[in-house]
């Protein structure tokens, strides 16, 4: 990169940035190939006073040994989103360790996740009744609020390559609702709100914000017109999970953030040029951080002011940035931040939004009553709500925070993460040369996409550790073929040093997190046997019964033994089976195969599931659990008999 | 459970096995709930003379420390079967992190696993072209030999559900062979065998070995006739994946052995008996281990002494009881070992296989050598092939060695490891009533299934660590709702005490395993572009082509860009994309998903893939790269116009 290490703070502009103004594809393809080289020990230089990284484990005070002994439980659990493996998954923190993943957009073998009827109903299924979608590509996932911390309900995530959102019920682990997006393509970011805008009592999320990345025509008539394209932003409800109202926009979304007193919503945007080739996505110097004001947009959508897309009824209200240039009637506000911003984070003290420059090295601070201000006719320009704008290093992407006046920043061309102050940089930023806002840098293994910290999206950021999620981790763990793992790395930030504790390999592709106390939540261990409407409540409850060729059998299991040890169906029978789980022990999950019928899945203590499926060719299937339940769980079985 | 500890070899016949003898169900029910119990505290009592168990971590010599700094290597590979999530894993040893996930039976998102037409191709179509099945339920991975030890070329994985055969490349940790068995169903164990039982040079593995446990009937005319019910033995082709032989038999088939002299193989059996439900399929006293003299078989199928069944071509031979009883001619040797054993296991000096008692609390341990003589019409019962039957403890399942005479064996219902000594375990046997054979207990959280230790099933067993799948973990980890992971524990075994090191949760439903030094394989880290016969070998050769409705579409993606900006087809169209990554660096993976079209897949360097799709309604499709890649991963995109 030919960079040379030079005090932060020590250029006033932001030459460096120079670097990658070269929008020409040879000099993007060196950037690339700097990023992915196969030369991890040549990782790219510090570009700041920071002193070097500190490989040895020394954890500060307040983050404890990451290596629990057997039997010690995590203190931290961590939301992590699947990519386009497209579940959601859980781990405990600090020891790393996987606890489980939970289906969600795409089928999962294991629980028999769009093959049950009940989870084809949320999955969603085409007129045939197979499922609409069996890919997925999951990015950020974030928790429901109140009182500006997580209150355990609820986790969304987002499916970006079919615009589905998604429900994670963080009693049960489960996903109990998708809603896919109209009008919308490539919906990446995602925020749930954390109060209401205008109704003090509601202090807690009831909207989830969606920003769709993929600009599109709105009518097929304009397929060919690319300056036509429109990308969408759009509310949906947190309970009821139906949309409520979405808005047209300039620019592609990246990311979504909330302010803690609701009144605001916001999304980093690349490509405000609307282009359709990279080169031209990234031919201003500039693009945007695009604010919405909530109550507004509320009010105009309750006042009428809205027109619908397609065969889609949502209301959809102009936010294009020509039609919100008074700040008196604005329903949103484009401010300025350098080119392709990736990342947009809320500081835990409500303050600031800050964005990061991907193809600009610095971060831009955004001081929330200011861009309020503007709304207010107080403030002449939306830019001046900018109050730092400062270098950080190369390829700045994501920032959390320790909830003590520090944001860290990942450096995705530098491979590492930044520590820096975030009143130093505003004062630096108003002519303090001597404000020194880069506390610290380490170096990360390699190149660094999201970084979350505890509770760093909460007014309780506590500043213990920090998790970063590695984008390429080459020689990091054995090799396993071409297909490499990536590399959550855990850092200590409890002290003024972050210290790097551990490699953790993940599967592909995990993109954002977050980190919670283990206080948080409370899983329910057993379902209730009224959850499900149609549950088998004893042995007597159960039976095969017959319509012409449609068949249900409803059936219980109990450790060693299904209720019916056979029953007897008619090739081509359209059987609907229900299998209730009366075993009321933790732990005790049975499964349910069906030799050569696409069937298999589980049922946890109370639970009931349904599968319909049509009986195929005469002969005896020996359906068996799946789950490892008792001694005699290999003799546990039932015949069903297919006849001619 | 009521038991007392008392002296290993104390008593002198097998009175605690009567516990186990009363066969009503509602006996077995207690057994279950105690094996399921919510108190984790109060694990039942040790059964033997051994100490306690050692929960600090002091590891002995030979087995250095889990906990690894960032950037270093494990020591020790380890394949686990996937249980009901249909892949297989692979984990590093002594961290037990999971690198990678291989896809195998079940479609994976993230790879396009089911979705491309080379997956397809592999896990078997419909008429339809859609995939024949989409779960599975593997329980074994074994891995093949030479000279004893591995050899680092394949491994080989078993479908229960659907009686299939999977491989799995080490060089490119890719499954490239599926193979489902005729005639059998519930294909259980599985093992490669170690060498030609004949030809000398053969000192590799040519066969993999695979037992059925579901006794079936061979027509339909025998649906109602369980007592024609039979399971099969096949012998599949370890390079071609075609099926060589079977053989069909009495009993079901739990697991395989294999000799190290490739002229046996063996299967232990519960359900000898033939039953139809469970509480007939443990009413014998003893069931089987099975023998198949290899040799014999192969030359009574050159000599064509066998069947066919219905539409299958496959040779059959007769290898039940009743047929084989003249041990000159026999194919097949039963020797008897306690009610429904589960797990046999091949030591590493070659002498013995172990077969653990499930329902008894003993090990059996066979000695090959007699057996051979029996077959040459040198022993008079097959029986006397038995060379001890010793006490462990309640529920032993499986058993592992050290490669120092000493074998480990879990114990389900005690929720322990024991390790005993086999040859004092013989003398014990034969009378010396002072031979200690049991050596040490370990208690593990909590029921243990498989466990396997380095190399144990190899010649090379080096007695360093020992892995322990553990199917309830109850308060082992955060909880995570009604569906808990299970737990793994690993456990120094390098010195006389084994020390249990740590506990890692895995998601359902891992049954078993094998572990060996990471110097046995080096991957491939980059394809070869002549890999796939339609490479795209340049933007150049891209393009796309068109007879009729149907569509080609060839592209390149080279970090940050597909060679195609856009391609316009017609809605309607069958679209077949081949998509070459001609990115050459490790690690440069990318991604290619299409919004709404149910496509995404990846293609690591210098790799091809190919999907076929039909295009959609009218309007545009952002086809995007879903594996980070590089600054500009997020504009690295092609547009899809699909015209009326």
């Amino acid at each position: 990169m030919g960079l040379k290490k030079k005090p932060a703070g020590a250029e006033t502009g932001l030459a460096r940035r120079r670097f990658l103004n070269t929008a020409a594809a040879a000099g993007l393809a060196g950037v690339g190939m700097a990023a992915c080289s196969d030369k991890p020990a040549s990782a790219p230089a510090a570009t700041a006073q920071a002193s070097a990284p500190h490989a040895q484990p020394n954890p500060g005070e307040g983050a404890g040994s990451i290596h629990l002994k057997p039997g010690e439980l995590d203190s931290y659990y961590g939301l992590w989103s699947g990519g386009h493996t497209g579940d959601m998954r859980v781990l405990g923190l600090p020891s790393g360790r996987e606890i489980t993943r939970i289906p969600v957009f795409v089928p999962d073998a294991l629980v028999g996740w769009g093959i049950t009827n009940e989870s084809k109903d949320i999955m969603g299924r085409k007129a045939d009744g197979s499922l609409k979608y069996t890919v997925a590509d999951t990015h950020h996932t974030h928790a429901s609020y109140k009182d500006g911390d997580y209150d355990g309900r609820y986790a969304w995530i987002n499916d970006k390559i079919n615009a589905r959102i998604a429900r994670v019920r963080l009693d049960t682990f489960t996903c109990d609702k998708i809603t896919e997006l109209p009008n919308a393509q490539g919906f990446h970011g995602i925020f749930p709100d954390k109060r209401d805008p205008v109704d003090e009592a509601v202090n807690y999320t009831t909207r989830v914000f969606c920003g769709s990345e993929f600009h599109i025509p709105l009518t097929a008539a304009d397929i060919d017109k690319p300056e036509k394209y429109r990308a969408i932003f759009s509310c949906v409800d947190a309970e009821s999970m139906q949309l409520r109202w979405q808005v047209l926009i300039d620019g592609n979304c990246d990311l979504v953030a909330t302010s803690y007193d609701g009144k605001l919503a916001a999304t980093n945007q690349y490509n405000t040029e609307n282009g359709v080739k990279y080169e031209d996505m990234m031919s201003a110097e500039r693009d945007a951080c695009l604010f919405f004001n909530v109550a507004r947009i509320e009010a105009a959508v309750k006042a009428g002011k809205f027109k619908t897309i397609g065969d889609s009824k949502v209301p959809v209200v102009d936010g294009t940035r020509d039609a919100n240039a008074d700040p008196k009637t604005a329903l949103t506000a484009y401010v300025s931040v350098p080119k392709n911003p990736h990342g947009v984070n809320a500081s835990p003290d409500g303050k600031y939004f800050i964005c990061a420059g991907k193809l600009s090295p610095t971060g831009t601070v955004i001081e929330l009553a200011k861009v309020l201000d503007w709304f207010d006719g107080k403030l002449e320009k939306i830019d001046q709500a900018i109050v730092a704008e400062v270098e950080l290093g190369l390829g700045p992407l994501h920032t959390a925070f320790d909830g003590r006046g520090n944001a860290y920043t990942t450096l995705f061309l530098d491979s590492q993460v930044v520590k820096w102050n975030v009143d130093a940089a505003i004062k630096f930023h108003n002519g303090d040369k001597n404000a020194k806002y880069v506390v610290d840098r380490v170096d990360v293994q390699y190149q660094p996409g999201h970084l979350n910290a505890t509770h760093s999206e909460t007014k309780s950021a506590d500043g213990k550790y920090l998790a970063v999620g590695c984008k390429f981790s080459k020689d990091r763990f054995l090799p396993v073929g071409p297909l490499h793992p990536e590399n959550e790395q855990f850092i200590d930030i409890s002290g003024e040093k972050m210290v790097l504790l551990a490699d953790h390999p993940v599967r592909g592709e995990p993109h954002d997190f977050i980190i919670f106390r283990r206080d948080i939540i409370k899983p329910k261990q057993i379902y209730n046997l009224d959850d499900h409407p149609q549950a088998v409540k004893s042995a007597a409850d159960g039976g095969l019964t017959r319509k012409g060729k449609k068949v249900t059998v409803r059936m219980v299991s109990q450790a060693p033994a299904f209720s019916m040890r056979e029953f007897k169906v008619k090739s081509g029978d359209e059987v609907t089976l229900f299998l209730t789980n009366l075993d009321k022990v933790e732990d005790l999950t049975h499964g349910f195969a069906i030799p050569n019928h696409n069937v298999n899945f589980i049922v946890n203590p109370q639970e009931t599931k349904s599968v319909t499926f049509t009986a195929g060719k005469p002969g005896v299937y020996w359906c068996y659990c799946t789950h490892f339940c008792h001694a005699l769980h290999l003799e546990m079985r039932t015949r069903m008999i297919v006849e001619a």
